[in-house]
């Protein structure tokens, strides 16, 4: 147990959250996570009403404190999702990646229901405005995370984000977190917590595929690439400012770096990477992960991630302060 | 007092070392900063015989722990430089951007002087290499450095190669950390210590040139970007798979990206540039330069920076403990 700003203002145990992971962190896995004294959330991403009704309802009905993770700038064109996503009065909702328009929309939006807020930040300029917008959390993503980040590193983007934050709001450091020496840095920095999605996704709960796991423990980081090629594939209209890391395969390899070559040819190469995905073949699938892989052996239950993590950063800690030559009493 | 691996190995009081940076890190930089209590290193970088007779014999005249930083790429040509460097006798030889034939060859001569041998390395295959040569210390650099660096952020970087190196050698961890907040998180992350450049550059004590200084303190990391303008202007030949981090300005902007068009071009743009660098113009001039740009809003004295960081590291590290709840003396 290790008492934060965060783990006092949601009323969670450990200083760890489970990112709201799209197609990956369903109920299970967020239920998970929020049994074992984190924050488990849903990877509600780009809003899909089936997804919504079943895994969004899961993490409702096994309750505590959960939440769910919407991208902002895709829910603009479809207000009944989000309407839905609202339904299930989620104790935390996470938003991630929207201009300053849609922060201070979604933000109010969400805060009116009664939810605390959570913004992810990939600068100290966005994390400004998150906060004028009423968030109750900031996320500082750096760009070592798996899926979608912007170009900063996590190491010197959270004390600039806290410099801002000027302890109004917790900061969660994400990107780059797989274990208790991660942990124990992020608090040393000064964050109040951590956010992990790779090592989240190489776990018994998570929706990943059999062939996604398979590569998360056998791929290294030397094996990730940063691209566009899967949202161009799947038409998604992301900015160009936020590429996502992903495990590399034929599919990265063929198409990486040739993004309006592959729109022009969308009508041919889609319906066949569709089908390829369907059957799990992960040499064209998406497989979005971290730098952090590395440090990926094998697939854990979700509570075995939490409690290893949470341990191993106290015993850390502990030890350290040792080193220092002053007691921790005596401080 | 923060005690590693590293300042036992070498009987420095601080785990801090000032980074061997060319035209910056002189004599009177690394003589302040071991005199600190750090490990100071002077930046022969590329090799230049003046700067060696001026800088290194100053550092060597001051004696304690000190040492020098070599490029190894580029000292492969210039025999005679590497056997002056040898000739100061210096304590510490850094050696960074090589090849594995490289590494092997200078480790090994830079062993048979005596000397403790640091090697920088930005994966863990490079990190593999580096300890099978005989390396007696790890710099484990990320991608947030300013300067040269590659692709790998420091934070999943240094687990990696502390993984590597199983307790084998100390590692340090570099780029991204300029406060004790970075320190603190270094060690909590396993590492045996920091070296910073930035910070260091921003210091009284630098080379560093006065439009330098002031653009380090005035400029903000939105502000830097990965360039190879610099290296094709001088005629350095770089490996494309290190860039180099800078503050930005009116020759960046023209040039990055153009490297093959800059080469062709570099008779006639090279004496103009180079006659704008003697007036120390900083819309032409290279400002090397981190992400951790963000945390410099001064310049300071060396040893204020080594005594700032070391005591705020350990002021966190204390009282951290307190928050897991367990006594460090009962752990
Ligand atoms: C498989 C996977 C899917 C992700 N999907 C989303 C998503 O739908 N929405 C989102 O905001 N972030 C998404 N992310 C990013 C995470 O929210 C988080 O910022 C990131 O995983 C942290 O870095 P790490 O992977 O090093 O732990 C995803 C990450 C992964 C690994
Ligand atoms: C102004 C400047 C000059 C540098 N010159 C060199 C150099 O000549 N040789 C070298 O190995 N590294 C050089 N570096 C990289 C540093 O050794 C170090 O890895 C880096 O500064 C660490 O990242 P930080 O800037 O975030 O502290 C330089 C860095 C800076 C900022």
């Amino acid at each position: 147990m290790i008492s934060t700003k965060l783990t006092e203002l949601l009323g969670i145990d450990h200083p760890v959250v489970c990112a709201p992971m799209g197609s990956v962190s369903g109920g299970r896995l967020a239920g998970a996570v929020t049994r074992a004294g984190g924050l488990g959330l849903v990877g509600v991403s780009y809003g899909d009403a089936a997804f919504i009704d079943e895994h969004v309802a899961q993490a409702a009905e096994n309750g505590g404190v959960w939440g769910v993770g919407c991208v902002m700038f895709t829910f603009d064109e479809r207000p009944g999702l989000w309407d839905k996503v609202l339904g299930y009065a989620p104790p935390v909702i996470a938003l991630s990646f929207g201009d300053a328009a849609q922060v201070h929309k979604y933000v109010a939006s969400a805060a009116d229901s009664g939810a605390h807020v959570v913004v992810q930040v990939h600068d100290p300029e966005q994390a400004a405005v998150a906060v004028q917008a009423g968030a109750s959390v900031l996320v500082a993503q750096g760009a070592e995370a798996g899926g979608h980040h912007a170009s900063l590193a996590t190491l010197p983007l959270v004390p600039a984000v806290l410099d801002v934050a000027q302890g109004q709001v917790p900061v969660v450091a994400a990107g780059g977190f797989a274990d208790g020496r991660g942990l124990a840095a992020a608090l040393a920095l000064g964050a109040d917590g951590v956010m992990m999605g790779t090592r989240f996704a190489a776990t018994e709960e998570s929706l990943a595929t059999a062939g996604f796991k398979s590569r998360l423990v056998s791929a290294r980081t030397a094996d990730t690439v940063n691209t566009r090629a899967f949202d161009v594939v799947r038409g998604i209209p992301w900015d160009e400012a936020y590429q996502a890391r992903s495990v590399s395969n034929d599919f990265t390899r063929t198409w990486t770096g040739r993004d309006a070559e592959l729109a022009a040819r969308r009508a041919a190469v889609e319906p066949e990477w569709t089908a390829a995905v369907a059957r799990d073949d992960t040499s064209q699938r998406a497989m979005f992960a971290g730098e952090i892989l590395d440090l990926i052996e094998d697939i854990q239950p979700a509570a075995e991630v939490v409690r290893g993590v949470v341990a191993d950063a106290e015993a850390i800690l502990t030890s350290l302060a040792r080193r220092t030559g002053r007691p921790a009493s005596a401080a």
